[in-house]
């Protein structure tokens, strides 16, 4: 039984879609990650939807991967848009009630700039803001910034930890009483309620205090990616949601009992830790109409990109023609195991090149149907322990995203599965998370 | 004769203003460096008054000097305030003509981070971006950023070089024709107008291209305000704003003249660099009235805020009484010149160090009086070849913001000095400014 319990979703919103081909489609504009409208009209329609907020992803660079020459130039994908943090205030200026989250990477920031800005957007937003804590992963990136390859793996989780440990510190500083802004006496702050952080750890140190207070929340929301040992643990300790990536039911049950079952280490309640899974929708009034939605999008993908998108499995195919059998790989296979799974099921299934990269190419998991068939399998995972609730990856923009809140929102609605109205002002209080207490408040509390 | 030559004017908007007294004021809103609304409010006003633009200074950390113990928590200036880079964003979604300028720090970010994110602010606000470029001098600031010291003045002026050439190449990373968006045939960027940066240098190493594009001013204004021999380097090579600080119109002149004559070795024409001296104003609609409005914001500096003001140069004065006269400095002034001067000025006018910190906290170029008074003053630097225009420093906001507005830009106006709309669409047009032409581009036509 869910009696009572709602699902939480997030739309992400990262450049024209989550499919590869989404730039050609007809009805979406090409220019779009270039312009402000594009991003206003989707964040609209997410909160028209009651979304609890939209997400960018982001990276700090092209990544342009080592590719058949000229499958970037066709790809139109993460390769120019504006940066979030810059884009979130605006968003939030015109918007009311949604949840405002973005990537911000722990590798090639300092942790002052983060607090302060996130801490600024808490306050635009009256309450709304979201940190995604990356690693960041992409030679692209590195190259960026001053170096030629990323951090290995330990020396970037070990920077995370301390760089969210430092953050959160960063956002203590002030007690929600530490402002008496006493005219008549002349008194601003109250000394005894600003603390200096003092930081001083393997990979920084920060004096404090921050110079931004008083954000609605307490703090921001604090979101995880990371599927990884180091990953898990980061999101079990101070996590409050966690976007997987589970494709079956199955494997997002076991990341959903690991992931709780981590928290209570750390003294939290696993209520307190929302798992979204992603999830892409292609929403038609018949099965048959999302079926020649889906197609339509499928048909427009390049070869190019297509052979792009397999050639870090198979290697270069470009030689071969797209509509005959998939041949034998003609490079040393880096990883055997994801190599061999992608060829056997085109052996299996009998697939051409095209057949196969334009599988590969729709993503994970992907639901195709009308929104009675869509909702009756988010219903099933969030009933059966694998999440609560779904992180939207739209194919195609602004399409799947109106779409999704056109027809699957009234339909969650129906089965009560999701709210009709924002139940809170903050997105802390719309996620149903409880509040963040200051930890110097807690500590004299604790005394007294 | 000044036929056509128009006034630019900037709005300097940190804070609650640049009075050290003005979060005591009945009409300033002591809590309003922490809410949005102050921020827009006095944008909007700026607007209204058609200012070429509004600018935040920032320091990436709070300023605590060493100081008598509680002035700081007496002064309510620069404790606590938005984040600039995430504030303009919000003001842009809000306001339509005014430019939006803030100071990033040389010193305490990386190049491939502020040249996204002036790019994206320059497009969400269609055109409007304007980036101060400085070097941060403060110990709070370095002690924010795994320092104990900030770095020396070479050090901090090398590295500024360096970023502004590395900023401005990852702004031409894209030609204007670099994107077809061609949906049929399937080409989403030219190959050949998007440029790969490559920057090895000494400070930085920053491979690009940088992955926004499109901006609608080909790139942000640059805005610098060193006074010292580098400083007017950088702003005589590449700035098109410059922040002056001279109180006299002597110096200013003499600044004036240097700066623009330093142009021609960069090959730029001096009419491209505005420079723009700080100005406080006080405006009644008598003398009286603006004498009375002062002398009310004077007195309500804080005996222990005041002193503070005055220890770096007369050491601690809180054991003598502040309405007697000023003692000999009791501790080895850092700084002798300075100290003379303002001993000099105590001992000729006989002030008590009430009086003299009351003066000194007022600021340099300060003009008090009615409309005609203040804009005579401010003509006559314009047409002495003292400025381009003005930087005002507002004594209290909104209070001095909004008087400016109201009072002051019509006798602009009507003396024809400043303009009566809007003429152009971006903040480059409306300062006069050239088009920037993408360095790709000038070398292909070069060519051709
Ligand atoms: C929904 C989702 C969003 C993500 N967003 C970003 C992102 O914006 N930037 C980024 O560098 N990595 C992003 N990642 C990657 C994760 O942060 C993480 O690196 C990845 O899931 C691998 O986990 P690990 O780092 O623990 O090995 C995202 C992953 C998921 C599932
Ligand atoms: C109007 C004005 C605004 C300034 N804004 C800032 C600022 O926002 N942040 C900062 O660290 N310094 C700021 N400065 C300091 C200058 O960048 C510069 O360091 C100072 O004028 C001394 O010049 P120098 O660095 O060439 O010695 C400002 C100066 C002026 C006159």
């Amino acid at each position: 039984m869910t009696a009572g319990r709602m699902m939480r979703l997030g739309m992400s919103l990262r450049g024209l879609g989550y499919h590869i081909a989404a730039w050609r489609h007809p009805q979406v504009p090409a220019d779009g990650t270039l312009r402000f409208d594009h991003y206003l009209r989707n964040a609209r329609a997410a909160e028209r939807g009651l979304f609890d907020m939209i997400f960018f992803a982001d990276g700090i660079g092209i990544r342009e991967k080592d590719e058949p020459r000229g499958s970037l130039a066709r790809s139109g994908y993460e390769i120019v848009e504006l940066e979030p943090m810059t884009l979130l205030p605006a968003l939030a200026a015109l918007t009311r009630n949604i949840g405002l989250v973005t990537t911000a990477s722990t590798t090639y920031n300092e942790p002052y700039h983060v607090a302060r800005k996130f801490a600024t957007l808490d306050i635009i937003s009256d309450g709304r803001a979201g940190w995604n804590i990356v690693t960041s992963w992409s030679e692209a990136e590195a190259r960026n910034f001053n170096r030629d390859s990323h951090l290995d793996y330990d020396m970037r989780y070990g920077r995370a930890a301390e760089f969210v440990e430092v953050v959160t510190g960063l956002w203590d500083s002030w007690e929600a009483d530490a402002f008496p802004y006493d005219k008549a006496g002349g008194l601003f702050y109250d000394e005894r309620r600003m603390h200096v952080l003092d930081h001083q750890g393997r990979h920084f140190k920060v004096r404090g205090p921050l110079n931004v207070a008083a954000m609605p929340q307490g703090r921001p929301i604090l979101v995880q990616a990371g599927a990884s040992e180091q990953g898990r643990e980061i999101a079990a300790a101070t996590a409050d949601v966690v976007y997987a990536a589970q494709d079956s039911m199955q494997a997002a049950q076991a990341y959903y009992a690991d992931l709780k079952g981590r928290m209570a280490r750390y003294g939290r309640d696993p209520d307190h830790l929302k798992i979204l899974p992603g999830v892409r929708t292609v929403v038609g009034r018949t099965r048959a109409e999302a079926q020649a939605k889906f197609d339509e999008l499928q048909s427009l993908v390049d070869p190019l990109v297509g052979l792009a998108r397999v050639f870090n499995a198979l290697g270069d195919l470009s030689g071969h023609d797209v509509d005959g059998p998939v041949p034998e790989p003609v490079i040393e296979p880096q990883m055997r195991s994801s190599v061999e799974r992608i060829l056997a099921r085109a052996r299996r299934d009998n697939l051409t090149i095209r057949q196969l990269y334009t599988q590969l190419t729709a993503g994970g998991f992907i639901l195709i149907g009308t929104a009675a068939d869509i909702v009756d399998v988010l219903q099933e995972w969030f009933e059966a322990g694998a999440c609560d609730g779904f992180n939207v990856l739209p194919t195609h923009l602004p399409v799947a995203c109106e779409d999704f809140v056109e027809h699957i929102t009234p339909e969650l609605q129906r089965r009560g599965l999701f709210r009709t109205a924002y139940e809170g002002r903050t997105l802390r209080e719309n996620l149903g998370l409880p509040p963040h207490v200051n930890r110097h408040t807690a500590a004299r509390r604790a005394v007294e």
